[in-house]
């Protein structure tokens, strides 16, 4: 396991996807303080009174005081963040984050950081949960999950070194790839899903029969609409920060159903036989299943 | 708890959905002796050495010598059962099913059944699991979970009231319905997640990045796609039998989802919003969550 050991961590945005980091960097014993900064104070006070943070401060302070910045709030809020600490930024101080997109992010920090965007390592762990908050912060939340980088040319090779290692003592595996294609990857296999249970749900309880159809459902309905029950502030700024490569997944998800569509229309059993057995392997066959 | 009793019961296809019934029943003391029927002599091998049945039969020593008679096959192998049976039919034998589908289900029951259909009541358990087989037998299967019968003018009331009991000996909660709103709810809440989860999968495998996308995705993904995992046999049999109200869904859920298609290239954060807070609330209030 690499040791790494920074002096100060500020969390931007003490809920959960910032209060597991904190919490799994505290256990490991990688860092000495940890400051915590946010919109709302009763948030942070419940995250100091948990200990995830040490203390509370602005956004200003941690710019200043920190070695290392791992900013987990909405994608929506990163431009006006960016600004807020880039004049305070120390000259040392690494900034990463745990945003869902990465492109409009890495605008944002562009547009908020200048000359400093160089200090900027784009981070995406995929890791998340339907709750929220500083109470379900789990310092197990990123053992065996994936974390993606997407470094920008400007970066300096050790800090995204020690941004990485951040991850492996929080027992993350970490990937390095190009911020086009974590987008579109985000969008298909994360994004994509909760478009659609959400969409699914709108449609469900918006019909005739909602309440008898609601009273039916049984456990596929459990599992295939669990995502939906997810931050509406925090998807509606994923949705709209990935909004380019949503549509084309859209798009692209519209073809195979319209094929799939076409198939019971004309009573073709074979061709949806062939399908739903190639699904139903790939899908026992994920390595992820027993995730 | 209703007492019931019941001298011989017939189970005509032994795996999750047959299997759990009789292991249910004769855990509760509501059987005296259970026959088994099916395709494979190994599977019902396998059953009798599970102790699911006493005895494996032909379906003609089934129609002429069980007091009650579960048929839970593929649907698309209804017909023919109706008609081997129907012939040999005792008087007074009940029979009834666990069919995803009813009207199609009804409609082979009057074809191979002829005079003798007033002796079937058509029954839809709303339980299951990917996994299947005679293994996968459980006498809990039904506990808690609702049971949906749909029957025919022509049953006689206290028919109805015995397959009622059994399932009620089960643990299950039972409802009355028509057969044609039966099957727009369960093709609403049942099939189109299947549908969608095992096209899903077929768009992610079939793509660009398929590796790194399944290397990528995580518990969102999971849930989202389990129910793609069930046997194409079957459910290739329920989209078929269940073609009409399936095709009628999908045209009701594109219109939602067309609607929030325009919504985001329109950037319409607002309207997004809204819709993902009304889905997470619905979610979050259904009342199966713990399920």
């Amino acid at each position: 396991m690499t040791q790494i050991k920074i002096g100060t961590l500020a969390v931007i945005g003490v809920g959960l996807i910032g209060g597991s980091f904190a919490a799994a960097l505290r256990r490991a014993g990688s860092v000495e303080r940890i400051l915590g900064a946010g919109r709302r104070p009763e948030t942070l006070a419940q995250a100091v009174e948990l200990g995830l943070i040490d203390e509370a401060v602005t956004l200003k302070e941690a710019a200043s005081r920190a070695d290392v910045i791992f900013i987990a709030a909405p994608v929506g809020a990163f431009e006006s963040i960016f600004s807020e600490i880039g004049p305070h930024l120390g000259a040392k101080t690494i900034v990463t984050d745990g945003g869902s997109t990465k492109r409009n992010v890495i605008e944002a920090a562009r547009a908020g950081l200048g000359s400093r965007v160089a200090q900027f390592v784009p981070g995406h762990p995929m890791a998340g949960s339907h709750e929220k908050g500083p109470q379900a912060a789990d310092p197990d939340l990123y053992v065996g999950r994936r974390v993606m980088l997407t470094p920008l040319v400007e970066n300096h090779p050790q800090d995204i070194a020690t941004v990485q290692a951040l991850w492996l003592r929080c027992g993350a595996n970490v990937v390095c790839i190009d911020s086009n294609q974590h987008d579109g990857v985000v969008a298909a296999v994360s994004h994509l899903p909760h478009w659609v249970a959400a969409l699914f749900m709108e449609y469900i309880t918006g019909g005739d029969d909602a309440t008898l159809k609601l009273d039916t459902a049984g456990s596929g309905f459990r599992d295939f609409t669990r995502v939906a029950q997810g931050s509406p502030e925090m998807w509606r700024d994923i949705f709209m920060a990935n909004r380019d490569a949503m549509l084309a997944e859209l798009a692209a998800l519209r073809q195979v159903m319209d094929r799939a569509e076409h198939a019971l229309q004309g009573h073709d059993s074979t061709w949806l036989e062939e399908m739903l057995a190639r699904a139903a392997k790939a899908r026992a066959e994920w390595p992820g299943n027993s995730k």
